[in-house]
């Protein structure tokens, strides 16, 4: 994806392989700004500290950072505790598990001589893996929008989506963003409502921002409207990404996705979540049982960053001082709300046999 | 209700009547100011701008807005005018147009020497009713939450609301937080899950603050996060109010409760509406095909305000500046989502019967 018509992908290796940067996602939309990162503390902290997310980035990040660790001590004790620091810094993710185990399991037979320049060959070879499982789901969910398209010819297809799990949210092209940028670039019309996505505002900074430097025609709406648009036939589709996937097809994702799915189901929207093969935890079935939920910092909810008319980026305190704000991340919407999975493999039903089917080798 | 220890309603008559006096709640929770409105024209920008919000305060307002205006020019000629100023102010507020019309009622038949006065009377009386009729609704629906306290005895109650139906939204008590203070005084724990409830964000700074001024425990969350909490069983009812309920009980409130109601009813949370008679339409059924809903402007979206570290009261932006925003500030709530309307003649299903039953002259 292009930034100012320069192409830029949101993780690239830099000095040789000696650190890797990334895209400061806590500064937009107002300010572009790349962060290098040289160590396993600099992984960690972009990933505690949300300078990467979206399931796909945090994965690539944590293989990265397994080799930044490596560079400075590839011993196994070094190797274990490295894996350690990065899983715990977004417990939710399950890709970050997934693809620092990748690497793990990659170099771990190694002569620890040999580790460290294996791990970034394995890290690089991930992030290429998800451009393509990217633009896999892209030309698949194109076709969904296609057929809306046949539907209602002569208007653009309007698009719901939440938080973003766009180009920014993985290495190239996004999970649910992937398949409105191969629509747009295909001449299918395409208008997003965009899910401001509070407390983070991902959507209002992310999905609003990379959407505009792709041309894409977009609305933002506060989290709060999109059951209206849906009762009122303002929304012919909904596409949201996943954090985590059980082996039925739970879908956990940025908090707020539930309340989506159940406007869709209510208002008969289809309602789809994109993602790529290591979201799914084939481990789990039972989202709401299984998966635990990250309670974030209640200042996320309390403080609000954004631009005054004068032009400063500042943060503001939207409560009072003596309130107090609960913050969970991420909810789990049950697979009968979803109407099928956008999968680098196709589009399958939120089902075990549907999963089943696209991986017959899990 | 009580301001730093000082009892005040949101509106009151000073000056001998020769004007009325507000309390300026886009300035909360930061700054507590008052507005002195002398004029129609004042009654007016105080109901557009939002310098007053909720369906019984907005009433109140424009009651008084007709006396103001009477002072002014007390002829039929200006009473229908100020009539249609005041209504046009908020199209979506059915209080606004009965309590107008209520003062219209009163004062058209008199000489016009005498119509100012009587319309002061009458916007006096429909105040002191309102707030009657919010304790009413206080003492019903404290009956809900005994009952539930019974049902968990040691545990506070959690009550989840949406916007403010506080006092704020009325002339004193509120609606659906009335039941909140009549339970917390009686001695039953009570804790509130504060929705933001962006745009405007009135829980974050409206509800939590009054709740925080009469020391009930309480919670602010982003609007995005009640759905997991229902879901996991930390909710164990929904109080929200409603700016216009249809004969068959379809609850038009700020938008985003009916995803409050979809979440309430999918996890089993009783989801209760509390409202006054007048804001009852008795002329229309179907809330989501008659109730045009209010489409607000953007800026709302894009600016929140809120307080820096440093003490400043300022506007942010969050959008990008080349992003467009949309602003729908109202949704309607399927009657077949809520449990109750809580009312101050008694609580009834949100059925046409149920409320025929309450409302045996309508």
């Amino acid at each position: 994806m292009k930034v100012a018509g320069q192409h830029y992908r949101t993780i690239y290796p830099v000095q040789d392989g000696a650190a890797v940067e990334v895209i400061d996602q806590t500064r937009l939309p107002h300010e572009f700004a790349t962060v290098r990162l040289s160590r396993l503390d600099d992984a960690v902290r972009a990933i505690a500290d949300m300078i990467v997310r979206g399931a796909p980035l945090i994965g690539a990040t944590g293989a990265y950072g397994m080799a930044l660790a490596l560079r400075a001590d590839a011993t196994t004790a070094a190797l274990e505790e490295a894996r350690r620091r990065l899983v715990a810094a977004r417990p939710t993710a399950v890709n970050l598990r997934w693809a620092v185990d990748e690497v793990l399991s990659a170099v771990a037979p190694l002569p620890v001589a040999e580790r460290a320049a294996a791990a970034f060959q394995c890290a690089a070879e991930l992030c290429d893996e998800d451009v393509a499982s990217c633009a896999s789901i892209g030309e698949y969910g194109k076709q969904i929008l296609g057929e809306l398209a046949k539907q209602h010819p002569g208007r653009p297809i309007n698009v719901l989506t939440h938080c973003n799990a766009g180009w920014l949210a993985t290495v190239d092209y996004g999970t649910a963003l992937a398949p409105i940028y191969k629509a747009h670039d295909a001449g299918i019309a395409v208008h997003v409502w965009v899910d401001e996505t509070r407390p983070r505002n991902q959507g209002a900074s992310l999905t609003a921002w990379e959407l505009g430097q792709h041309g894409v025609p977009h609305t933002a709406i506060a989290d709060n409207a999109g059951g209206h648009l849906m009762q009122h036939g303002r929304v012919d589709v909904c596409i949201v990404g996943s954090d985590r996937t059980t082996a039925r097809g739970d879908v956990c994702n940025k908090v707020g996705t539930y309340l989506k799915a159940l406007a869709a189901h209510d208002c008969g929207v289809p309602f789809y979540a994109a993602l790529t093969g290591p979201t799914i935890d084939w481990e789990i079935d039972d989202g709401l049982a299984q998966i635990p939920i990250e309670e974030r910092g209640a200042d996320e909810v309390r403080w609000v960053r954004g631009r005054t008319a004068q032009g400063a980026v500042v943060s503001v305190d939207i409560l009072p001082a003596s309130s107090q704000a609960a913050n969970p991340a991420f909810d789990v919407t049950p697979a009968r709300l979803v109407t099928g999975l956008i999968t680098e493999r196709g589009v399958c039903p939120a089902t075990a046999e549907g999963l089943r089917r696209l991986y017959p080798e899990k």
